[in-house]
């Protein structure tokens, strides 16, 4: 559940609100820079923006979560071996390229962290470089490295929203949120927006506090949370490979009750999976499926994810049309394929309210069919409308409203819940990917 | 790989081809019928077609395998049953609905079957019924009753084609193929288009042959071949409640060598299930990846699996855009996620023929861009046009070539190896599914 249920008429009002959330924990400074280039394996002119969030002193306290791809971004790699340093001071991100498997691709980044660190009077490994864009193509290191005095020296304090909005590539909105613990706060930024499965991380999540948390305290606390935040939402069923969540603490503000902490935390890792979800690619529909009374934890995820990465169901709530009978095949899919014992017999099922499956057999009638419809309709971000070029863009570039298709599964044999988001498959989705690199 | 490289300039030239196909072997024939009905769950005018596939006399050596999606339709239920009876004399299959968790759904299916075998002169138990549409939904079985003794009626040897015409459902256009054995032969139907990723079976599929085979060799054939004809392919990575492959003897032509026989079995099954890609909901490439070198078969087929269900990937084949970097993703989503331990240091991936990936890096430049797109561009089946009312539909109703985008996964430490087809992710198949039921 989101920790609030907001609703913007218009990109004005939706930025207002992101700059309320996106006041600056003590101890951090943001600075950007953007540049054209030419990239070298396909030579047609790019964009870069590079981001730059520094503390002002470094760090013991940070924690980061990676991909569990097994083809891992140079700096996933440099990132791991990160987590040993006694000290980090800040972190570097660029869009457009990913920097994954390119020729002398950690040596690249490296680079790119070195002088990051001289320009900051920081160790060249206290640093942590992070890419996200094109897979395949490699770093402009030398476009890059001109680019990096103008982000040192724009590093101001006060907002985190030039930092969420240099970190995108395809999302439509910068996507920031905080939480409040005692008198200091969390603030979280995130880049979507597909290629969104994460397995154990997502895509570029950065979390900063001023409250003072141990090392070893918050790297605990940030692998939980991930298990019930980012590692319960899909967009594509797709894993990116350059899957990162880090956070910093500056130690401003000393507060002893770390649970209150953690609460914090998990409410700006939910509600910032749920904006990555909503500003996910070509997503109208957010899904929201809760599994309950289900024999595990993981199981009841799995369901949850079967069913929001169901290609034929996910068609369906696009077109406004309750075809429940694809939700039960998806169900029915991955239990036949990957749990076979599993009793199904109780399962009982709900689209926005409406019982729609059960004692084995459907509850469908025409008056169902009507209000299912109508549910379906209440969710949906935007209309799509036939395009002059063929080309299908979203006309909206701020949540209107925090709505979901509302999915319960009761499978009414066990303790264990889960819920879990995704989004439909559309149109604007199919555009948006057939040709995202020109 | 196809037994043939076929290639048609028009609807009239495929057809032509498929009646040359149809010839079907002795002892069996074939009747439909067609007529309009309201569904009870959302009432609006719908079209059934019956068709009815029957032996001269009934015969003991059948086999069939079905889904194993853990909801399978009343009558893969009533299917699995027939496997034990005696002799089997015919199959009765309606589209439009598929009796899938519908109340009182094997009762409705077990009453065609009954009122066909009586108007057969058979008994009950002997006739298979089989229905595939959508989920969710009862059979209209009065309507279906009152047009049963127009298919008896129609009843004649020679094409299978009014066959493969009735049982189709989104399919563009009906599905054959046959093969030679001694002086009989094997011929094969087959009903795509979309929820096809077989676990065990596909949709509906039905073989037919006179020669002579004991029960027991075909259903060990049957097995064998549907592992590695239909469940190697996948359109949309969803599994329907409905699959069924079956396979009639008429036990006219008396043959010794079964090593023959199975090898055209798997010719028929693997012709059908590439048919049955190519046929596939919006598809506009077919995608083939020959996974080699791999430790074990079901690796290899599950990394050909998740690079052809790789939605990003898919959008980028369907944009003719050679985004290989979604290709890499794929195969690392699925290590990482399943078979973390997986030696990926030697692999080494071609697609159309050109290396892209090796020695751990990509291996790409602007020279390769070019190729990479012309190949793309060479597979497609035909160009996606803006629509007027935004309705995408596919222009031609039979497949222009047998061209396939071609990808080699090289693993480089193993000797088991696996070819996998699947397709593009289209607007035709967003346009297909976003409103299919109306």
């Amino acid at each position: 559940m989101p920790s609030t249920q907001l609703s913007f008429s218009n990109r004005e009002a939706h930025r207002a609100w992101l700059a309320t959330q996106g006041a600056l924990p003590a101890g951090f400074r943001v600075g950007t820079a953007r540049f054209d280039f030419i990239p070298r394996e396909a030579p047609k002119p790019a964009k870069m923006n590079l981001t730059l969030i520094a503390l002002e002193e470094p760090t013991a306290d940070f924690a980061a979560v990676f991909t569990r791809n097994a083809f891992p971004g140079a700096p996933v790699l440099i990132g791991r071996h990160r987590l040993n340093e006694a000290r980090l001071g800040a972190v570097i991100v660029n869009n457009k390229v990913s920097n994954v498997c390119a020729p002398g691709g950690v040596e690249a980044s490296e680079r790119i962290a070195a002088e990051t660190a001289r320009l900051l009077g920081f160790f060249p490994n206290q640093v942590l470089p992070s890419s996200t864009g094109v897979i395949g193509w490699g770093l402009p290191v030398e476009a890059m490295l001109q680019a990096l005095p103008q982000a040192v020296g724009a590093l101001a304090g006060g907002s985190i929203l030039p930092a969420a909005e240099g970190i995108v590539t395809t999302d439509l909105y910068p996507k920031v949120r905080r939480a409040a613990v005692g008198r200091g706060s969390i603030v979280g930024i995130a880049k979507g927006a597909g290629m969104i499965e994460p397995n154990l991380a997502t895509m570029l999540v950065y979390l900063f506090t001023d409250v003072t948390i141990p090392r070893a305290e918050l790297r605990a606390m940030l692998s939980r949370t991930v298990e019930t935040s980012f590692n319960t939402i899909s967009i594509d069923s797709d894993t990116s490979t350059s899957d990162t969540v880090a956070l910093f603490s500056s130690q401003r503000v000393p507060h002893s009750d770390f649970a209150e902490f953690e609460r914090a935390l998990q409410t700006v890792c939910r509600d910032l999976a749920e904006d990555v979800v909503r500003n996910g690619e070509g997503i109208r529909h957010v899904i929201r499926v809760r599994v309950q009374r289900a024999p595990d934890f993981n199981l009841a995820r799995a369901l949850g994810k079967t069913i929001v990465n169901a290609p034929l169901f996910k068609c369906a709530v696009a077109g406004n049309d309750p075809n429940v009978g694809r939700l039960v095949q998806a169900i029915g899919k991955y239990v036949g394929a990957h749990a076979p014992r599993t009793d199904l017999s109780r399962l009982r099922l709900q689209l926005g309210g409406i019982e729609i499956f059960s004692n084995q057999v459907f509850q469908l009638n025409p008056e169902k069919e009507a209000d299912l419809a109508a549910h379906l309709r209440s969710a949906e971000l935007y209309s799509s409308a036939p395009p002059k070029d063929g080309v299908f863009s979203p006309p909206v570039d701020y949540p209107r409203h925090e709505r979901c298709v509302e999915i319960e599964v009761d499978l009414g044999s066990g303790d264990a819940s889960a819920t879990v988001l995704g989004g439909d498959l559309t149109h604007e989705y199919v555009s948006e990917n057939a040709d995202y690199r020109s």
